[in-house]
């Protein structure tokens, strides 16, 4: 897609098939945030959640002295209110903070946004920039037949990863000029010709390192479906599946666990974000590989496939909202209390002797499960940045640092409402077609024609030019 | 509900709270079928499903000698032709049989009924009956904005069993009068009065002991949440859990599916259809069974009420006709793949020495489940003879000794498209609940308000109520 700017400079980046326009950020930019959010005196961040904090801690820090305030709108009786003020910002009731912004940053959790959207909207000033950091909404107005507001630009700055690494890698961004966590914008009303700079300059403020141009449902659509599935779905599916059959093939729970979950948060995830898809390949037996990623591609291709399906149809969104309406009465089911999680810290007590290798069961797997991800975004017609972001630079850059620091269950559990019910739905799908599509493929002759496609993947390419737009980061978290 | 008729006696069934009306079957009522069916010369059956074959069959048998002629209609090219003609079936095309049938049974695969409906609408002669045998025409019309014709009687006569089952209990009722599988009919349109007659005398006609009334949309619910639940959806579920339990917790291959898969399908089942539901516990040790039973109970009540939502809301038929969609383009995925059922042949071989004893944990979480689903639908407001026609008979005396006698992935292949696609959506998220929640759980002490629940639970009356309405049955398929 094409992006234009009259602030910043863009860049043509080159991928599989044809180039995009983007537009690199850094710190050196700052300076230029005050033309590009012209007209902007006050940001109102609603929400205080992973996003909320983050997004609000990185404008204010990237706008001091350009006089543009910064300031957090929480629903009355929140809880995070405390936290808000001792990190030193004005807190207001949100329908008030949204009355007096000029960007109107919808930051709360997607049950709030859903139940009370127009609530906002109704306390807006005219000409209020509505700002959104994913397509939910969107999904949710679809579903319910609601409309955003006349008059009013909307837009949406989506950093490809949690909160919690879009302040961290903002903070590198200090010393590493240009580490950050990249983003995708979409301009999806523009009633006078300023919402493309407006939300460049939101996403050079929170310190994306590139920003690349999106439309809000191809947003939607991915970010919805990329969470289902390699980002956190898929992974929690995995790695029970693997704990599993590596204890009955007699591993000790520890053992199990390091070939399992502590594989794919750690080398795996480095190896990926070191050298990109084929570096984990390189780093194990690359026979065995072959013949894990052979027998799960297939299976998961076809589950990537159907969350796709059902979150374009609507269907995956009603079912949240159905679920929402259950969880008003009653809390949600805890997913980490299998066997496996009692042995966390026992597997953690074991890092400093050096991270396991790769086990070539779980690598195949995983990558097999990653590049079918990649491949149906391609099917659909998604633009590369936003593939490769959705689908490997957010994993391995942000959430796998952040599962290897905690675990996997904690944090499915500190993701968005929609992302923990979606993982509930699609985990013990993904799990199942493992269990009795997968592993019993093991056994039979690679079809040579998948690992083929798989090492002449157009992915590599896309991956190598988004890797060039951003310095390396160091994704361990402690 | 109730249910009056001209034509068959009535009985008054007395149920936890309340009553409903009944008519209860038997061969000596088979010279009231012309009255019943009055102005009904043709009948044709559309579909050689296993409800299509076998209620063909049962129809011809039972009214033979009446001139009433029933006449097979497939869709052109049909591989089934051959074996309805072997049978000595009458076949034409379908919509030249809808054309000439009195009462036109609808008895073809779900996404061909999806497909195809209105075309045999078009094709009705003025006056003829609609005959569904469950509701899932309801719930497609629903989800897409069609509906019935004007001017036509929409009955549906629902054997609460198997194709199989219904052909093979009717042929037991030669010998042992009011052998046969329950069914329950619904009057959804009747223009001109006759439609309770006839639904009666069709199902007494196809021999089911007793008949109870419902709605098209109760059944729809009862029906499709059912098999994604303690059907089919659950057991598979469980016994994917359990061998792997028992696998990692030492159990050689053998042991272990007999301990999950063949106690489900073999002991379990009879001592619910023997018994009912305590008589499980009265053969195991019955604290380790209410320790089961505790640990799963939440879970699989949380389930069944998610599927429940689903159901009602319609994304769950939505889903379905997504996955139509897809299986135009490439197969169901397998899901008899993993170790377990490697070890089939092996167990089946020891069955002579007699069935192995009752697994307490195993006991525990499957009648934890079968409850869960009794308890939803009761919550609810289904009648009760459809709750456990739906939830306890239809499991323990028709479909567990199909999967005791093939297996559960065998069985679950040979049902209907919906109810296949429904075990693989539904299946992995018991698995998920039993491994995530309900085994962690086992090592606490378990509330006793829950199991004293159970014990307690109307179900035991509602299903002794049931049980005196037929003779014993002989359940053993081989």
């Amino acid at each position: 897609m094409e992006l234009t700017s009259s602030v910043f400079d863009t860049e043509i980046m080159t991928v599989p098939g044809g180039h995009e326009t983007i537009v690199r950020g850094g710190r050196h930019l700052f300076d230029r945030l005050p033309r590009a959010l012209a007209g902007i005196e006050r940001i109102g961040v609603l929400g205080w959640g992973s996003q909320g904090r983050a997004q609000a801690r990185n404008l204010r820090d990237s706008l001091a002295g350009t006089g543009i305030a910064v300031e957090v709108g929480l629903r009355p009786g929140s809880s995070s209110e405390a936290d808000a003020r001792a990190h030193g910002f004005d807190v207001g009731d949100w329908l008030d903070v949204a009355g007096r912004s000029d960007l109107v940053l919808l930051l709360v959790a997607d049950a709030a946004l859903a139940a009370h959207h127009e609530e906002v909207f109704a306390a807006l000033e005219p000409g209020a920039v509505i700002g959104l950091s994913h397509g939910f909404l969107l999904g949710h107005l679809e579903a319910t037949g609601g409309r955003f507001p006349d008059g009013h630009a909307v837009v949406a700055v989506c950093p490809k990863g949690m909160g919690d690494s879009v302040r961290r890698l903002y903070e590198q961004g200090a010393d590493t000029d240009g580490a950050g966590i990249n983003a995708s914008i979409a301009v999806h009303a523009d009633p006078d010709g300023r919402a493309t700079d407006v939300a460049l300059g939101w996403s050079v403020a929170l310190g994306a390192p590139y920003t690349f141009a999106t439309t809000l449902r191809d947003e939607y659509l991915s970010d919805i479906v990329g969470e289902r599935a390699i980002l956190l779905g898929a992974v929690h599916g995995l790695v029970e599946t693997l704990y599993r059959q590596f204890r009955i093939d007699g591993d000790d729970p520890v053992t199990a666990y390091e070939r399992s979950c502590e594989n794919v948060t750690g080398p795996i995830a480095s190896a990926i974000s070191d050298g990109g898809l084929t570096a984990v390949r390189d780093r194990t037996d690359p026979a065995a590989f072959d013949r894990a990623y052979a027998a799960a591609y297939g299976p998961a291709r076809e589950l990537v496939r159907e969350i796709y399906d059902e979150v374009a149809a609507g269907t995956e969104l009603r079912s949240v909202l159905l679920a929402e309406q259950r969880l008003a009465a009653r809390p949600m089911s805890a997913i980490g209390g299998s066997e496996m999680w009692r042995h966390a810290d026992a597997v953690h007590a074991r890092r400093a002797a050096g991270a396991p290798p790769v086990d070539p069961l779980t690598a195949g797997f995983f990558v097999a499960t990653m590049t079918a991800q990649v491949d149906e975004f391609a099917a659909r017609g998604h633009a590369w940045s936003e593939i490769v972001n959705e689908s490997v630079i957010e994993a391995v850059d942000s959430l796998l640092p952040f599962m290897h620091a905690r675990d996997v269950a904690y944090m499915v559990d500190n993701c968005s409402r929609t992302a923990r019910l979606g993982t509930r739905r699609w985990g013990p799908r993904f799990q199942a077609a493992y269990e009795q599509v997968a592993l019993p493929a093991i056994g039979s002759t690679p079809d040579p024609s998948t690992v083929d496609a798989f090492l002449a993947d157009p992915v590599h390419e896309a991956l190598a030019a988004a890797a060039a737009l951003r310095p390396k980061v160091d994704i361990a978290l402690t």
